[in-house]
């Protein structure tokens, strides 16, 4: 095979290698020089040089409360039953707070213990003691004393510090200036919004890195993609180097392919000192050092790019700004399922994570390092250190919280079977007074009565048609569920059918054209309430699986089975009416059936169910759903029983 | 007594019921609109509305890795040791990560298992298996899905998934518009560099709430300062309210006094809801609604208008901007004293904490509403709740932090006597490229000894001289920290003497002038070492305390004992030659004496002790320290003995 010369990788470093590599290539007090600012606007600066006050605060002994201001030896003989009246002018002075002691004064007595007398009178029960209610000279600050240590980072208050102490203008490290580079022949620069077409990708990771570096920060300036060409790279990091960038970041290009340049690129200007990092995802980064600056090759996938932004580019920029760390969060979870890992690698696991009643429950999302959906789907990452073959179900997991710990308590955790009413759902419980965030993982039915069964979830959506008595979830519940009291709740019915292209162009009718030569059908995962219908019609029909072309392809949504059927990939799959409808396919109607929320009894007081249920009984929700085609609300909100099948069957 | 008319509170009402009036007076939903912004730019921002896909991503079938795409059907013949033999396009196509599946190809075989034999033929010695290394299309996104509800806080991570969803602008809420009014006729704008005069004050805290505001989303417009004038500060309301402002902020003005109008100001373009909150320091808070739109007086004091903005109007913005709360992480600390509260009242408590041992200390900084430094010197605010009368000395307390977790790791705790070389200390261990954070609460030297007993610092600062043995410190551990062994390393001999104004104009001599009529002294408080040691001059010198006037008033620091001579408050105070030399003082000198830090035995290998001594053997350090005028380094970092004195005696 013809094949251009391909990249050796250097061997992979652990993470913590990289890092103090590169720290100890970086000259960082000739690298990173200071600014001037003005005080009033330095909150998230740091500090280059320790801060002494040049005033006092306050500037003059004051008095601290409205009242009047004395000489205390004056008012030794003030007693309860005994008042002392004192004269305007030669015994008080009324006095605001804030207000400067009048000569001669040492105590403020407040104006509540006052008994106005007539105008130039007043008398009081009770003798004032030396600085009593006075805000001394110097209380908060002594001219000169230190404000702030060196590489202190200024936050509001300190602004309040520096002002009160006489600081206008302080002396702080500049902004680590961040330049990022994407680069690719097949990306198209998401600026000028375009329309990608087959083997064309729009570009986003040089936005999601420039707004972490902005986070941290940076000053930070994204460029143009540039093209797989060695001398277009050469001159764009020429460029940065020029323009006094400190770190240059190009995104894609870091790994061994063909054409991937950002090693070769480095070399021409300096000096490679780390290919490779002992991390998943994350593995193809790159860090190099040219002219005395910091350049990075970060991966082309979504997830790995984070990875290598967060895990190996933040330490180097927070201790290029002279910054603490700010370590995220930490929580403990239990997995819900194993995890297998490699040994020798970090490994970074998306999690999505809730407090189910009274343990925080971590579900691993999709491990595809080019699924940025994750990111934005999860609450934490756990890190399955290098030493570590993975992690078991149950394992307890320590885990990074990618949101604010009080967000835990917000999340209502849902597992089972994917429904598009969840989505609707999900927007509902955030349009409350008081949101609920809904955090759907979508593993079928029967993954959903397991996470019931392992108490990791508040509900599951279910819709587990049993051929033999013709009732849906209960037998199952029966089955599975021993032990766990549940009430099971509509959520909708839904029409179930044959997801086919526009026009039905293969004719297809029923489940007996799954057989017919030439149709290639995509399956859904053991499992799921749509393979059981399936498995079911098939049966019913006569037919062997192994007469169905593309029985054994599986996917875990009825959106995944309609996007096979959009690109040809497939010609029909079993789904729902609303996975059609999105695409703009059409639809073979098979059989109506029950969604259900199967709850816990023990989670239906929780104010996240509650709010929920609440929903299911929202007239303008069952609009919602109804519009979205294939529904029918009749029994939304209903408890279920045994044997209630569809509602109209007896 | 002449009084204009005074505001009368309305009853204080507990913070959360303040918070729930407002949220009750206000239509949010009126007030708030949406606006449309590119979705590269709208992390940070709320979305006002649900986001659906418009693209899948992938938009195509693409190779997951570098190697050679085929159809997994032509592959299943080989095996280990009986490789099958591909042909150039007929059976194969180069492909690269990301590239597009070639038609017919639907598994990618990886570069390393692929053994070349030709410029178009290839081998393999296993099968692939369909969809091996392919990411299918709509594997991280399906076109239509729900990417986002509404109300969602968007982060850096979805804008990556806003983008690949193809989605160019979103539709988030506008951001709250928050004006703030600085008044009073006494402040001055800092914006101008003033140099303030006698009952001026530099105004500040309209730039903390701006800068405090700012950080939660909002856009925020801080105006000059307005006078105590009713018509101007109408006139300012008035102007913020056709500016479309959602919340204006008064500072100062909103408490019961002659002169403040912010009452009056709100009731003449609406209603007040709040006039006064159940909080210390934050009283005299106050909340009113005009034209729909939220107006609030801050008090004047920069602690309390910090709680205020806090406590009442940060729950307020969150919950106009649809944010979640960010509560701030919560720890447990072991109080260092004893604080008593007022029942009825949450008293917010600033703390100083650090990681001593095993345990988390808090020792309580000044509680004085006026002193913006215990906010920039604290780590960590408790509430004292309404139904406490205080807590206990070694009392386990819950605090927020306002300080990132990982910090508390990195302070070095020290308590005791103050003295000017441990801001240099602070300063020189900020400047480590692993830098420490000092914190460091003047209690006096005797307060050391106590913080040492309890195990709440990593080591104090004494200079306890002992008349009967002339030794330092030695008599006083043995006496009070039986039980606790500790090693005594010198941080300097410094001098001590009688602080007097510029010229010495009473023409002080020494100790014996204290007793002279008219001399007015400021005496340090008891347990101070400074103390002990004039308390064993006067006695030599035959003098009672009685006999000095000024005895029982009581500074803390030498800065503070300078500052009383500065203003004249004093004439002569005992001091260290620095606190002189800073605020251009004279200085009588009375003694040499030996400060040394105590350290526990248990500590002296703990990282954060191991820099300070690290320090003390530093050359530049004792430079320095030198450079201050007053001090002598011939025995720091020494490990001292008792009997050692100042190390000249013998």
């Amino acid at each position: 095979m013809s094949e251009p010369r391909r990249n050796i990788y250097l061997r992979t470093l652990p993470i913590e290698d990289a890092v103090t590599r590169a720290r100890t290539a970086l000259d960082r007090d000739a690298l990173m020089h200071t600014e001037t600012v003005p005080a009033h606007e330095a909150a998230g600066r740091v500090l280059a040089a320790p801060v002494y006050a040049r005033f006092s605060s306050p500037t003059f002994h004051s008095a601290a409360m409205d009242g009047i201001a004395v000489s205390a030896a004056k008012t030794y003989t003030a007693r309860e039953g005994s008042p002392l009246t004192l004269a305007l002018d030669a015994d008080y002075r009324p006095v605001n707070t804030g207000h400067p002691m009048p000569e001669g004064c040492d105590a403020v007595i407040m104006i509540e213990q006052v008994v106005p007398v007539d105008d130039t009178h007043v008398q009081i029960e009770s003798p004032a003691f030396p600085w009593q209610h006075v805000r001394r000279l110097g209380e908060d600050i002594v001219a000169t004393e230190l404000l702030f240590p060196r590489n202190h980072p200024l936050n509001a208050y300190d602004v309040g510090t520096l002002l009160s102490g006489g600081i206008w203008e302080v002396e702080v490290w500049e902004k680590v200036r961040v330049r990022i580079i994407p680069t690719g022949d097949e990306v198209l620069d998401f600026t000028l919004r375009p329309e990608p077409g087959a083997g064309q990708v729009v570009e986003s990771n040089s936005q999601v890195l420039a707004t972490m570096a902005r986070g941290l920060g940076c000053s930070v300036e994204r460029i143009a993609p540039v093209r797989d060409d060695p001398e277009a790279l050469h001159a764009a990091l020429r460029d940065s180097l020029d323009a006094g960038t400190h770190l240059t970041i190009f995104c894609a290009g870091s790994s061994a392919g063909s054409k991937d340049f950002t090693r070769a690129t480095i070399e021409r200007e300096g000096e490679v000192l780390v290919h490779g990092i002992a991390a998943m995802p994350g593995k193809p980064s790159l860090l190099g050092v040219c002219r005395g600056r910091l350049v990075a090759g970060a991966p082309g996938y979504p997830v790995s790019s984070v990875v290598c932004f967060e895990e190996l580019l933040t330490p180097l920029l927070t201790w290029l700004s002279r910054r603490q760390s700010q370590a995220r969060p930490v929580v403990e979870v239990e997995l819900t399922r194993k995890v297998p890992s490699r040994l020798g690698i970090d490994e970074f696991l998306r999690l999505s994570v809730g407090r189910v009643g009274d343990k925080l429950v971590g579900t691993p999302l999709a491990r595809g390092a080019g699924n940025i959906t994750t990111l934005s789907r999860a609450q934490a990452v756990a890190r399955i250190p290098a030493a570590a073959e993975g992690a078991e179900g149950h394992e307890r997991l320590t885990a990074e919280l990618t949101v604010p710990p009080a967000l835990l308590d917000r999340i209502v955790v849902c597992v089972g079977s994917h429904d598009n009413t969840l989505d609707l759902l999900a927007d509902e419980l955030m349009g409350r007074d008081d949101p609920f965030r809904l955090a759907s993982t979508h593993v079928g039915s029967m993954g959903g009565i397991n996470a019931l069964r392992n108490g990791s979830c508040h509900f599951a959506g279910a819709h587990l048609f049993d051929p033999e008595t013709g009732d849906y979830n209960f037998p199952f519940i029966a089955r599975f569920l021993e032990g766990v009291p549940v009430t099971v709740v509509n959520l909708a019915i839904r029409h179930q059918g044959l997801i086919v292209a526009p026009g039905n162009p293969m004719g297809i009718q029923g489940v007996q054209d799954l057989a017919r030569k030439g149709v290639r059908f995509i399956n859904r995962q053991r499992g799921a309430g749509t393979r059981i219908l399936l498995d079911w019609h098939v049966r019913e029909a006569g037919i062997s699986p192994a007469e169905v072309a593309g029985y054994d392809k599986e996917e875990y949504t009825h959106m995944a089975v309609a996007a096979n059927v959009l690109t040809g990939a497939a010609d029909c799959g079993l789904g729902i009416h609303a996975a059609a409808k999105a695409l703009g396919l059409d639809f073979v109607p098979l059989a109506r059936e029950r969604y259900d929320l199967l709850i816990p009894n023990a989670f239906l007081e929780e104010p996240r169910v509650r709010a929920v249920l609440d929903l299911l009984h929202t007239p303008a929700f069952a609009e919602r759903i109804g519009n979205l085609g294939g529904y029918e609300t009749t029994l939304m909100g209903r408890v279920m029983h045994p044997g209630d099948g569809l509602g109209d069957m007896g």
